[in-house]
């Protein structure tokens, strides 16, 4: 039950770490807005917006976040991604170069020989760019092309047609470059139509929390985190951020490297997009410019954030060191099968011929190499390597062939590698060698020890039926006390499947299993059935509730067809009667028999406390 | 026990992968060797090494890979790091810029304005920075650089003095480039020794093995892998790292960064080194060079593993999401403290005022804000939140003082967080606003037992001491039998930290708790105490072992000062000689009371099987 009041905890730490960023940037001086068209020369040089926004679909902002902005030349990364999805890296790589130029952006030069912008990023390209986005059937050019940064953004985005309409009257130098274009052939015919367009996106509207959604669904390899809708293809997503590393902040681009390092994309309005991929993006908003024609307040927070948050690609820590999560013998967690002394001797001697490897976080090449070390390391000793990738967030597609040919490796050297994996996980589908895959560490556990059990261990070690007195309950009786209570006893069989008694039933007699195998199962909190114990011939059920008015908390189910004795409670009433001398020594074997199981649960438990290498 | 003999696998699935590639490589064709000096217009065009090492020390190779070559302008990237070392970014900055420059590697050009060469990777920018390292008391600035080169491969490097010759034999065009630098001050005075010393260091031989564990050592942040010797600062390893990504390839830069993504050297000897950061390094060796001076099959070959295994930065998939390990209530998974009927009925009723998150992998911006995010939910509906931080690997410093302010937060909403860290972890230790801390998840859980207990239940639920009849072993016995049992037992006391029974003693006795705590423990597999259970007031031990010849598996240790009644096995056996009728109702007492603990334990069980959100 839960009984605390409901409560408001105010802005997270992230929050207001942003809130001080933007406070400290107030501090930050010099730059000048842009003059090239009037809402850009008249513009408010004070406000200072900022957003962060994770591939989880959070987003945190602080200062002028919502104002609006327009996106200038942050458009070029977008449209280009637009570029490519109509057209294929090839089809684009023929007009358009991906090599850093090292010029200013308006630069009136085409690569020589080719003709040839340098690279999208610069205003030669971006037009050419443009140009490569098809009007089709569902759209124009320029409609394709702001619905792609709606959906990118999450919500319709809009042209400014004032803005549109001044970038239209000041664009003779982005004509010059488009007729420039069209007389190397990189633009088809008359450019103009892909100018319009491009001084259309140019004008499009929008603010920080926007522009770091965009960003994060590039970060998200191209899957809009909130709509959870797929953009852009991953293909498409690297090539852009590739470009934008290189390119992105115009000839800045090495000291960007320097102290941010994140591809990154600027806008003359005085917004920056900077992408961590796989994590976020952050947004910033503050229209002074330097020399580049970058955000001076915005190059300084992504300086910032980069150096504060370790964002840099550089600063990536080892990743995989964490890949195996923990690794112990068999004889430190047997298995929940409830064997015989016989059986138990011999997975004694052979504990450490099986090896349990748990791995967990996300396997790609660092971790798989990691994985797969361990599990060569693990064949050396033991004949049986179990691993359970249950844990394992995210795999890497060619891990799996990895861990199949090892199992292949494995076999050769008379060797067996099996793998703990949930039902139906796509993971063990496409194997080229097949390997043996279980749903359960129980079952893996259980399928290991039958293997030793066979090889090593006598028929005695797997009964497949008991003599009806051979019960661990009573194994501290004497065998007339034994024949005593088994003819108090009937026999009772169930089909495999068959729920005996089901947790809330109340006492109804205590089952020794004569033949089969029974699963001891419960609830979670969360509702997902746990097994508790495997009992085979020779064990008991049922006696938990004994002698007390309370319910089962169990339930037991028969796995396979089951054969059993049954105690009736009429029965122990009548023995406590008739004969309370047995009764007495049938009282203190049932509880020895429970202080031996509370002695293996011990056992269990502190072999289950693992240490992670 | 083990039993299995010792076995060869053959080659790991990584070294055979690297196998294929080789002979996949001898089909590509194209490329000529440089002929700039004899070593190298008369090699061998043929050979082709490969090899990745880890930053966990593991190294893969496959063809050439033993067979040296000379390092060339791969040695600018390593030499940049000494000059970054000796003279920091600042000063090397004021001399060398860090812009790509879109020219060929031996281009002559400085900038116009500050006759800076555009950065340390084309040859002007080399020899600046070769004069940039400094000559000291521990050596001369060659002695220096081939000590660093020796140290970051983990093996002594030699100077091929014939090649050193040849080098200085044809340089008059970096003699061109050194006078170029002298005249604008970039070089101080004559620049003939950084030139002899830039001719030696380009002179220097390795092979693939070498040059991936340079690489490596990158990789990890400039810790040598294999030696764990600190070779460069994380912050120089960043720096060059940026360098080598924008500038790395030369004028092949923009459609490197598409196609590889890693940061990179080449070198005309027809070496390559390419850099994961956190995982590997790649090394690749193929003589014929294409016309920006990069090895053709090297360039195939980095393309093909970025390719084959997700390499490219831009691909990483989403982090962060495997950051919660678990969560679930107090109810799901109470403390190992066995409380009285009353206790537990409270601590059911506020089961869900408190909440466990459990934290794994590395913490970093996505995962610490996961966390934060994770913390923050919680504490809108528990009172208390309690996060384990034991399973993370590795934290960035700026996560502790979010946690630590949050927690602040927390408490300002009349919420509590509690950490639950290692003893003596270095994470806990600057801690802004204090946070609690507990080393061990029973000591957190029991903390907030005891709080809501302290708040919501009466006196009854934590007594200090209970009455000597008040035992559950004894609760479901008749006052009279109950006084009977108690007349056979004796006081005993003894101060906190005593060992009352250790694992291996035979029976001697059941004993009652009247006041204080006694706790359980058993040693694990791998020789750590791991504790079982906290005993209370009202609580007994000792009697698992009662009737039964076996020795205790377990040990029994006060942790306050504890009385108790004990009764002796003596007693135990007068009892069924003289009251059998008593006897037969103590037994079933005894095996009731152990029946209940099954079942605890099995409710335990399936509480503590918590999915990871």
């Amino acid at each position: 039950m839960n009984t605390v009041p409901k409560t408001k905890l105010g802005p997270s730490v992230i929050t207001e770490y942003l809130q001080r960023v933007v406070e400290d940037l107030r501090e930050v001086e010099g730059g000048a807005v842009k003059d090239s068209i009037p809402a850009l020369a008249n513009a408010d040089p004070n406000p200072i917006g900022i957003a962060v926004a994770t591939v989880d679909g959070a987003i945190y902002q602080a200062g002028d976040s919502k104002q609006e902005f327009c996106i200038q030349s942050i458009s070029k990364a977008f449209t280009y991604a637009q570029a490519l999805t109509d057209r294929g890296m090839d089809g684009v790589f023929e007009k358009i170069d991906v090599e850093p130029s090292g010029d200013a952006f308006n630069e009136i030069s085409l690569q020589p020989e080719t003709g040839r912008p340098a690279n999208p990023m610069i205003n030669a390209g971006a037009i050419a760019a443009t140009s490569l986005v098809k009007n089709t059937a569902h759209g124009t050019r320029r409609e394709r092309i702001l619905r792609l940064y709606s959906r990118l953004a999450g919500r319709q985005l809009r042209i400014n047609k004032t803005i549109h309409a001044q970038e239209n009257r000041s664009g003779d130098r982005n004509r010059a470059l488009g007729w420039l274009l069209s007389s190397r052939d990189i633009i088809e015919g008359d450019p103009t139509n892909a100018l319009e367009d491009y001084f259309a996106q140019c004008s499009v509207m929008l603010n920080c929390v926007d522009l770091a959604r965009m960003g994060a669904t590039l970060a998200a390899g191209g899957v809009n985190p909130l709509s959870g809708e797929r953009v852009l293809s991953t293909q498409v997503v690297s090539d852009v951020l590739s470009v934008m590393y290189t390119c992105g902040m115009y000839d800045d681009a090495g000291r960007w490297a320097l102290k941010v390092g994140l591809p990154a994309k600027s806008g003359v309005a005085g917004g920056i997009i900077a992408v961590l991929p796989g994590q976020l993006a952050v947004a910033v908003f503050s229209p002074p410019l330097d020399q580049h024609g970058n955000s001076v307040r915005g190059v300084a927070a992504c300086e910032r954030l980069s150096q504060d948050l370790d964002l840099h690609f550089a600063r990536t820590e080892r990743n995989g060191h964490s890949t195996v999560r923990s690794q112990y013998y068999l004889s430190e967690a047997p298995s929940l099968m409830r064997r015989n002394d016989a059986a138990n001797e011999v997975l004694e001697e052979h504990g450490e011929d099986v090896r349990i490897v748990e791995l967990q976080g996300d396997l790609r090449f660092a971790g798989a190499e990691t994985a797969i070390r361990t599990i060569r390391e693990a064949a050396r000793e033991c004949a049986y390597v179990l691993v359970d990738i249950r844990q394992v967030d995210d795999l890497a597609r060619y891990v799996m062939p990895l861990l199949g040919r090892t199992s292949e490796q494995l076999e050769n050297a008379q060797r067996h590698l099996a793998i703990i994996a949930e039902k139906g996980s796509e993971h063990t589908q496409d194997l080229d060698h097949p390997v043996t895959v279980f749903p359960t560490r129980a079952e893996a556990l259980t399928w290991a020890e039958d293997e030793i059990l066979e090889k090593f261990g006598g028929p005695e070690c797997m009964p497949d039926k008991v003599r009806s007195t051979d019960s661990d309950l009573l194994s501290s009786l004497s065998d007339e006390d034994v024949e005593e209570i088994r003819s108090k006893t009937t026999r009772v069989e169930w089909p495999a499947g068959t729920t005996v008694l089901r947790a809330g039933q109340r006492f109804e007699g205590v089952y020794m299993v004569v033949s089969g195998n029974v699963e001891i199962t419960r609830r979670s909190p969360t509702g997902e059935r746990v097994e508790l114990e495997v009992l085979g011939p020779g064990k008991s059920f049922g006696e938990v509730a004994l002698g007390t008015d309370s319910r089962h908390m169990v339930s037991f189910t028969t796995i396979t067809d089951v054969v059993a004795r049954k105690l009736p409670p009429e029965a122990v009433d009548e023995i406590e009667k008739t004969h309370p001398e047995l009764a007495l020594r049938w009282w203190r074997a049932v509880s020895t028999h429970a202080m031996r199981r509370i002695e293996e649960r011990w056992r269990q438990q502190a072999g289950e406390t693992h240490t992670t290498d």
